[in-house]
């Protein structure tokens, strides 16, 4: 009896742990970057397939690539606002169809590549505009802007092909700048809301609270989809958990030591409330989290990126301010591309840029070479 | 008799034919890169093959390559203004003898390549000048000019080789721009004109004149060499098309769609009237029309550079108006050189830079080559 | 007797001759690169090694290698400002540390490589603060600002290393500027002066005095380490002779010709009595003399290098004083760069980088070489 016993509980305590297998395989199916969704997708229609690298696109923004990821992004703009929203959505796609229709490599367009900087440009173009929300002549710029962000990547691309570096957010940065340019405060079809730099002067300045500082760390991750709102900008945290639990451990750390950056150089309290100071920061030490194999180093190297990122986004705010720009992420993409640079005991941790994929997948992929290295050895010993 | 007078008409329609046809041959041993006369300098004086070298210059900054082209040109500004000739003449002058003296190149010498960016130098250091024509002393920045020219050509030759781009006009863009902050508006030896940018709001705006926009288009191809007057603006259309009636249709092309794109950012009316929306873009659809095979692909490629060339011209023109400079051709010259790298279905059409030609040559050229291809697919299935 | 007297004649002037060669063997064994000090020591202490590297580290900022000279230099610092002298001796040691502990190439770390940028930084931070001497806080951006060096040196050197070209102090220049924008003039923690560009006018201008100007020029060769003291930038200009003395002539010389050119761009007075107008002039100078074999041809080239470093450093000065921001080296650095990239007569004598020696040790090597070369052929001739 006890040993029948013994035998049932252990097919239970079986069907359980293969239930929670199976939940499990259906998280990790859903997590990393959905290679098997490729295959799936392969003879499914043209507006499905648009669909996907569309997602892919937005969540390239955070150097992740996972198309549910990008619905939750997407699901988190429309609610902070609808208008925002839609003005992503028909960036990402703009800029998607125009690779298309201009001969990009399709593995670049069909992995998101040619979307993301489409879309912050549209979505920067729909913060800065003060002529309010669906003023509908903005789909103009909108277009023409996310059209030209697939010549600025794939003529990036070519240049810093060399030191295998990515062209990044580049483009979206240059974008977004001559835009501003072309259109003054006053511009009669197209006005825009003119920056104040953080580190001026505050005339009647108050109390920090500390509850809004701490506020301002998550608020960090959504101001890399210039989302200001607390609800989405945790929605949009949870996306990147959702794509790798490590990349979201190193989007909080970047946003807080962003605004500890922001505290040591005193800039304005609506930069840190706000979670402007920190998103350089955060975007800084996710790109090393994301582009080098994750180990102690690494994580050291990465906070020193956020750091760094973080000065540099202050001192080029100061300086971009004082024509009345922003500086974007700016910091981060120059920060990001010199670290990719660095010769040196990091450089032994770089992955190839066509080869990065989840931090923990590529951490995986380090193990297991590794091990096949030792095994190797270890045979050959014998 | 029948059969005679037929003969005799044949004959007569024949010498008819020949004399067209030699008029023709005239005509066509004018047009294009004039290769042949290269043979025929090569045992000439010095004095001469400087004065050809310097006319293949002056054709230069408009991406064409003829010294006949290039005496009209010159015509052109001394008729605008025997000054501005001048200066044109001493700058591609001094700039071609320091290439010779520093040993550069010298088949690169001989095709004109180091003289068209002391000539835009010394022109702008004239135009830019407010101490009024005949003013001796400012020979010695132009000498000065021209000659540092050579330096940045062939320093950033070095540089941009890797990637098959040329250095193209930014050596004049950049030692403008040094020679301008040097020289601050009053400065007591080279004062010069403050510039105000293109999106600076006018006080008592009047009505736009219609008429007087489209006389800014053909005045947007003069002002590739600083010149705003209509007779001589269209003599320099006059020679680029004896180069190449295409290049002559991009040009004028290219302006309109500067103007267009200043109409639609609401630039002041001066800009318009005087050609300074328009240069702009017909460089960047020039740079594409030159540097690519034509065809109806490329064509759409090099209207989308001008609309990119004329926009970012209006926004770099308000960045550096803030500091009392002018844009020069910033814009043009970087958007040519990012439509130089772009990959996908445009860099099939592209030109390796050492063997551009006149486009109806490139055009013939392919054909020949496309020809031969398919004889050769031809007889390999035979 | 005679023969004896001559004998002994001999003898006496064979021991003189000995003994001033014996002296002339120690002054040029403490000249030069000292490379025979390496492996003296190899198996020294690491803080000794340390302080070595530390030393050649100093030098690096004049294009010398040799640790007495930087004795001599830091020396001279601590005479103009103990306070200085600290903040230069604690940066170059954080940049060498932080280079350590980052696994940079030991080679490079033990040729001073990464020291030279760190102390710049630091001292320009030091003469820029305007909370005074012996702030203590300022450490806290002296070692981070030092630490950060080697990551921009690093990453630069990846980039530019392709058209074996240096990183020279592009670093120092990157991350003070970027120091300076994050803290304003009036900034809580970290106050600085603000700069005044050279082209600013003069409200009530004097007579120039010309024993001022003249005395500028050695001052010229002190604001390479940002030092305005007569005795102290004598000692500086004293390292660099025991270094090379074909230097020393080169710093010299650029710092008159960067005078000179003040002088006919009419910059201010303070600017020439400074010695702030020469130092561009002179590292220009300084650079061709340094990078390339000497000859007549290369000694023009290093003339003209010095006067294009300093017309572009008001240039620039004048452009960033609009923001309030210094031109630094930028000037000196972007032309010695472009003269590195140069095609023609001045590219056959370039020395690779790695290969860089004193000049005369270069002028030694390149004449036992075509001595070789001619014992060659005249062998294979014979």
């Amino acid at each position: 009896m006890r040993c029948q016993s013994g035998v049932e509980m252990e097919e239970a305590s079986r069907t359980r742990a293969s239930f929670s297998r199976r939940v499990l395989n259906g998280l990790l199916l859903c997590s990393g970057d959905m290679d098997h969704l490729d295959k799936y997708m392969k003879d499914k229609s043209f507006v499905l397939q648009l669909a996907v690298c569309g997602l892919r696109g937005v969540t390239r923004v955070i150097l992740a690539n996972n198309p549910l990821s990008g619905g939750l992004i997407l699901t988190a703009l429309y609610w902070a606002s609808p208008w925002q929203g839609l003005l992503g959505t028909l960036g990402v796609l703009a800029s998607t169809l125009t690779a298309v229709i201009t001969g990009q490599d399709s593995v670049e367009v069909a992995g998101g590549h040619h979307g993301f900087n489409g879309m912050l440009v549209s979505l920067l173009m729909g913060v800065y505009s003060s002529a309010g929300d669906w003023y509908w002549w903005l789909l103009l710029p909108v277009f023409l802007g996310s059209a030209t962000c697939v010549f600025l990547f794939s003529g990036l691309s070519s240049f810093l092909d060399h030191w295998d570096l990515p062209a990044a957010v580049f483009p979206f940065n240059i974008i977004i700048i001559l835009y501003l340019l072309c259109t003054c405060p006053e511009h009669p079809y197209f006005p825009h809301h003119s920056v104040k730099p953080p580190g001026a002067l505050e005339p009647n300045a108050t109390e920090l609270i500390a509850l809004q500082v701490i506020r301002g760390i998550p608020l960090g991750v959504g101001q890399i989809f210039a989302c200001g709102d607390l609800g989405p900008s945790l929605l949009i945290l949870g996306a990147v958990f959702l794509y790798s639990p490590l990349l979201a451990v190193h989007a909080l750390l970047g946003s807080t030591v962003g605004t500890l950056t922001g505290l040591s150089m005193a800039v304005r309290h609506e930069s840190l409330y706000s979670g402007l100071s920190g998103f350089n920061g955060a975007l800084g030490c996710m790109a090393v989290g994301g582009f080098f194999i994750f180990s102690l180093w690494t994580h050291l190297f990465a906070i020193a990126s956020a750091f760094f990122s973080a000065y540099a986004d202050i001192a080029l705010s100061n300086l971009m301010g004082t024509v009345g720009l922003p500086a974007c992420s700016w910091a981060a993409t120059l920060v990001a591309t010199l670290m990719l640079l660095l010769t040196g005991s990091l450089a032994a941790y770089r992955i190839p840029i066509g080869q990065v994929r989840a931090p923990e997948r590529n951490l995986q992929l380090r193990s297991q070479w590794e091990a096949g290295n030792t095994e190797e050895r270890e045979s050959a010993d014998v």
